[in-house]
């Protein structure tokens, strides 16, 4: 069974072709610039990848070009799109959706409905389904949901201590996104290293661009770090993680910029972008920081201490931990970020192996705690493709 | 060497008059309603309480009738105000004043240019100042400043992952408050266990209307969970402590609040009081959870919960604890809290004695953990006006 995934966003559209009977990619890409000049990378395990200039004014053009490149004779990998049985979209925000499911009118309609607590995200993604169910009426579309790894969370866990009409009214509470990640590397990291997942206190760290950490005890989420938006927990590329929330008003006051000002500051120009000056990138920060840059050094210095706070948090919480996850860009790259969040936590049992972290080969799943850590430490590439390739299988196998 | 102590608010002035080679208070007191119909109570230690209706428009009425009752035949302690060699003001916030100091010009000038950081305390604590002055001209005025416990800290603890302009245009950073209870009670408890202060890892939960908790790592504060403002941290009375600072845009628009009244509502209508809708008091709260009030257990829940995240997260950063200490109106005196702060807490060596917590007497230093515990878990009631006269009493003698 072949199974399309679709990730859209504002003006790019991902895709993955899968082969659920071996777990095969069999083709992936990128359109760019959807609504403006508008590019497509195709590629093929193997193969030479394709790139190429086309008009994409809106995501049904996107998703056309898609489907004529995967059964294209010479750039394709299948003969017709009858041989794809269902189609995966991955939405960052779920709402009350608790677990993936198939995309009925229903769905798109409360999809819809939740717009104002994920205006970002929402709408490319409902394009992305709009567009693909244009060209492909004919296969099931399923919604897989970043948030909905976080429905077993207690009240305790998701209620902001802000006055409860607001969460009754407005629906603030904590979401938590990223979920899709965590589900698949917690789930792999306990593959990997024999454990039983539900006997199992995992702490799992998606640190990229944009990142959360979250708990995992004995096979159910317990807490996460991103919160109401992508905006809570640890700083990241631009945005601030979790803060003194009366800095927004003071420099409202302060500046004169409105509050859609200071909080797209707070999403936009802080982070390691905001302390270092420098970038949002955390290899031009690391750059700059060895050139001697002392605000790029005290931006990484920022990521690694929210990281070990928060990680401290979690095993409070749990009482424990057994594994600690690395994964996503840095989480799977940045050997630094790991060193640094990892030393210095003997206490908790966490013992990092310096020489094999240093020099962890990319891309594959390994063990980077020495043989006697009483935490075993894991870098796992995570597949948030491939989940949702599964759970879009599941439902419609 | 007798002392008195100020400690002034908006509308009241609370002082405690010291003799410091005994360290025995001699008498304490609140004048209350000061600007509005004024009234004042008195206390001497083994004498009946005078209480009595007085006009007081100004701080300056108030701090003359101190002195008049300070000095009564009857009612006094002292034969003349010449018998006060010093006063010790209380300052929450000190800015750039990294220790208690004289209030000469230059201070007093430099507590005036912060007030927009600390526009609720500053203005009533120098009317205290200015009142004090007029009446005891002569004698030394010292600040002792809730902040200053905190000029430890290095950058990495108070930065916060913000655009960088904000600190150095506005002084967004993180300040701490409550310094002045956490230096004496984890002082205290380290006197009180017998363990070298400069050698021990602590974590000092400081749990009132108010709450923080400060990590206290060989002798030097290394983090506190109240931040640019008394806002940031645990849940409080009425006060949120840190979220997802995106909350404040969005209800903002949801709800055609302005960003003060948003922010008004984070400072007074949240915490205990905003999440249980009963009250900002643990007890109404606890008894309205008795009788099956589920926002209520829930809003006593977070208090649990998010302090034990914060405790978590210090004991990551100092890579270990040995003394758990809990102090201020619920650290002293809510059994319940304590027992759920410290149950399930046997990973970092936390065993709270059930039957000692439980029925522990109020007002006395006490270990509450099991004689297992490797962490010593103890009550210290807490006494800023006692620190505050030592401070002056060390600078003046």
């Amino acid at each position: 069974m072949k199974i399309l995934v679709i990730n859209a966003g504002s003006s790019s559209l991902k895709y993955q072709l899968f082969d659920m009977t071996t777990g095969a990619v069999l083709a992936r890409g990128l359109c760019e610039k959807i609504g403006l000049t508008g590019a497509i990378t195709h590629k093929r395990p193997g193969k030479a990848n394709y790139a190429e200039d086309y008009p994409m004014p809106t995501h049904n053009e996107a998703i056309a070009l898609v489907l004529k490149l995967l059964t294209d004779p010479e750039l394709g990998v299948i003969e017709s799109v009858d041989e794809i049985s269902a189609v995966g979209h991955r939405f960052a925000h779920g709402g009350k959706l608790n677990k993936s499911c198939f995309l009925g009118e229903e769905e798109i309609k409360y999809i819809e409905s939740i717009i104002p607590i994920n205006p970002l995200h929402g709408p490319p993604a409902l394009k992305g389904v709009s567009a693909c169910k244009t060209v492909l009426p004919n296969v099931p579309h399923v919604g897989v949901f970043d948030t909905s790894f976080y429905s077993s969370f207690d009240e305790k866990a998701y209620i902001y201590p802000l006055p409860y009409e607001w969460y009754e009214k407005y629906g603030v509470r904590r979401y938590g996104f990223h979920g899709t990640s965590h589900r698949y590397v917690s789930a792999k990291a306990c593959e990997f290293l024999g454990l039983d997942y539900n006997k199992t206190k995992i702490v799992s760290c998606h640190i990229g661009s944009g990142s959360s950490i979250t708990a995992i005890d004995c096979g159910v989420a317990v807490d996460t770090s991103m919160g109401f938006t992508p905006q809570d927990g640890l700083p990241m590329g631009t945005r601030c993680g979790g803060i003194d929330p009366s800095i927004v008003e003071y420099v409202c006051k302060q500046s004169g910029m409105t509050v859609s000002e200071v909080n797209d500051a707070l999403n936009k120009k802080s982070g390691l972008l905001g302390v270092s000056g420098v970038s949002n990138d955390m290899r031009d920060v690391r750059a700059a920081a060895a050139e001697g840059n002392k605000r790029a050094q005290l931006a990484a210095d920022l990521l690694t201490r929210y990281a070990k706070k928060i990680i401290g948090s979690y095993v409070a919480e749990m009482n424990g931990i057994d594994v600690l996850i690395f994964t996503a860009g840095l989480g799977e790259n940045d050997e630094i970020a790991r060193q640094e969040i990892g030393d210095n936590m003997e206490f908790f049992g966490i013992k990092i192996n310096r020489e094999v972290n240093l020099n962890a080969p990319r891309g594959e799943n390994l063990v980077i705690s020495t043989p006697d850590s009483k935490v075993k430490v894991v870098v796992i590439p995570t597949d948030e493709e491939f989940m949702i390739a599964s759970d879009t299988y599941n439902l419609v196998k």
